[in-house]
């Protein structure tokens, strides 16, 4: 058997800390048997919600806190005075090498900043990305960044081609994935002037990197990369669109089967399979953002999630840790770092 | 009856044309009696359809010309020796008073580039922006800008939002349109710098306009406000991001009711519903893109449409026409120019 993998919740973070936190991480662990947990949170809401589910209670431990960061609090003070949450001890858990990940369902700015400031980034990377997956036509695609950094020079969005190649190779275990930029055309001329640097920069580089250059919003869906790489600003606005587009479609199709009355006869028939769809597009199947460039995992469950979505996150943070992303995202960088003369890459992209 | 309303009609852009432009402009005609044309293309591929369009022929003169934009033509190449092409000799009809808007289904770069150039901006306006409908869950949403700029600047982010309000109140009829500007949060700190300086002069200033703020991605399709304004990159992958979701939806629902033979008998069942549904969202019946904030009504059809969606960007033109958008965005303008001091707002937005 593998070695167990040891991941720190912030029991406090999320619409419903830390009941789906609990939920979740005893679902997870029953299909991730070499899962172990340090859950950080207040004892007085969490102690008798763990001694009933049985299994976790033996596989977790519990650290006490009772300050912890309000979904309203702003980053830059939760920075400041926010060393005592239970989203910063679960963070130093990872730091201090007593955890392999950490997964908060909390303040989404306040995770990144604390993650970004206690972890630091991976040698080579100067900016993390949030990467999440994407429902396509062909399968998954993996997309970033989904909003941590609102504005991205040429050499962050290398960096992140690089980051997302790793992934989709290692955890979506495409053999050669495909790697696009997210633009409004495919011709050269199209873009921002980091997006065109950027693909310059992929194009004439020999990076062992299979980049497709520009894609468009409408690619995203159809599958034609594996790998999409745009700013935070982009990727934040593509990602709700999509989420905002899928729930608009489904109100139309359940009004089309409450119009009529053979409407609801067909749907009588047909509810098993469209029971399927919902389950094939169920956001909480695709829950869990990863903060990806940093030292240590660190994944992002939706603050309004329930336990399946809050488990599916922990699912990702173990795939992370076994699959060692971080590592061989270095490896590569550092790769690349050799092959690169200094001077060209400065040339290239200041 | 209201005046005759010309319009000027490119019969050779688009992937179909001239047939579905002579197919489209005589659907155009039956809804729109008061509708007049102007074709300009090559007589030797018109002449023997618009004859047998009996109806069409009567209300269009045909300008022979066989100099045409081509879908790959670079939009600066165009503008210097495409002045023959029937796409410059459409746009130069309005210029000339003799057509009061004119409809493209041809290059949107080139279409761009030469409506700027031979119509010129509105007073008060510094780029057009390319405008349309979104479908909502309350109706119909006006998004701007959707590619005619890639970077923009608060001061044409607070033109848009003026834009767009007009063009809401009048054409779509919502007595007091809500307008929102596309962000990655809803706070005051959050996204770029033209956006937060937009959003600070549109709150400080004494525009007639019901400013809600930022908006997020997920808010496009509640139909939260009436109008959206955005950069036109952010627009524009917006816009396809919606489009390519969608049409994942229908390919997972199709293959969902393919999927047991019960579903296939649900189908059976609810197939009026769902074509009704198909109806709804059909792309061919939010064609017709409007390049808003030329002297001049400018509309866009997407290059692959049939003559449907054709009649649909026809339509579209005609609205603006008969509802003087133009005009009313001008009297707009000049309004708050006069209540501004000018060097208020130079002090905000330099």
């Amino acid at each position: 058997m593998s070695e167990p993998i040891t991941i720190a919740l912030d029991a406090m973070g999320g619409d419903n800390a830390p009941h789906i936190v609990l939920a979740g991480a005893n679902m997870a662990r029953q299909r991730h048997p070499d899962l172990r947990f340090l859950l950080f949170g207040d004892s007085a809401q969490i102690e008798d919600r763990l001694r009933k589910l049985k299994g976790l209670s033996e596989v977790a431990e519990l650290h006490h806190t009772t300050d912890v960061v309000k979904s309203d609090d702003k980053p830059s003070q939760v920075m400041r005075s926010g060393r005592s949450t239970s989203m910063r001890l679960a963070i130093d858990a990872v730091k201090d090498g007593r955890a392999d990940g950490i997964v908060s369902a909390g303040n989404t700015g306040a995770l990144m900043a604390m993650a970004i400031l206690v972890l630091r980034t991976l040698p080579g990377i100067d900016r993390p990305a949030m990467t999440s997956f994407f429902p396509t036509m062909r399968g998954e695609s993996v997309m970033l960044d989904l909003g941590a950094n609102a504005v991205c020079n040429a050499k962050n969005l290398v960096q992140f081609s690089i980051m997302g190649e790793v992934f989709a190779r290692t955890v979506l275990g495409a053999p050669q994935p495909k790697v696009g930029l997210l633009n409004i055309g495919s011709e050269d001329i199209k873009g921002t002037e980091p997006l065109r640097q950027a693909a310059q920069i992929l194009r004439e580089s020999d990076l062992p990197l299979d980049f497709q250059g520009f894609i468009e919003g409408d690619d995203i869906s159809t599958g034609v990369v594996d790998v999409i790489v745009t700013d935070g600003f982009t990727g934040n606005v593509a990602l709700k669109t999509a989420e905002g587009t899928a729930k608009l479609i489904s109100v139309f199709v359940r009004e089309a089967f409450r119009s009529s009355f053979a409407a609801k006869i067909g749907y009588v028939f047909a509810k098993r399979s469209l029971d399927k769809l919902r389950l094939r597009t169920d956001p909480r199947r695709y829950n869990g953002a990863m903060l990806l460039g940093l030292n240590g995992v660190c994944v992002k469950s939706h603050g309004g999630t329930d336990a399946l979505g809050f488990a599916t996150a922990i699912g990702v943070a173990a795939d992370m840790i076994r699959q060692a992303v971080n590592r061989k995202i270095s490896d590569q960088v550092a790769q690349i770092a050799g092959r690169w003369a200094e001077e060209k890459a400065q040339a290239a992209v200041s």
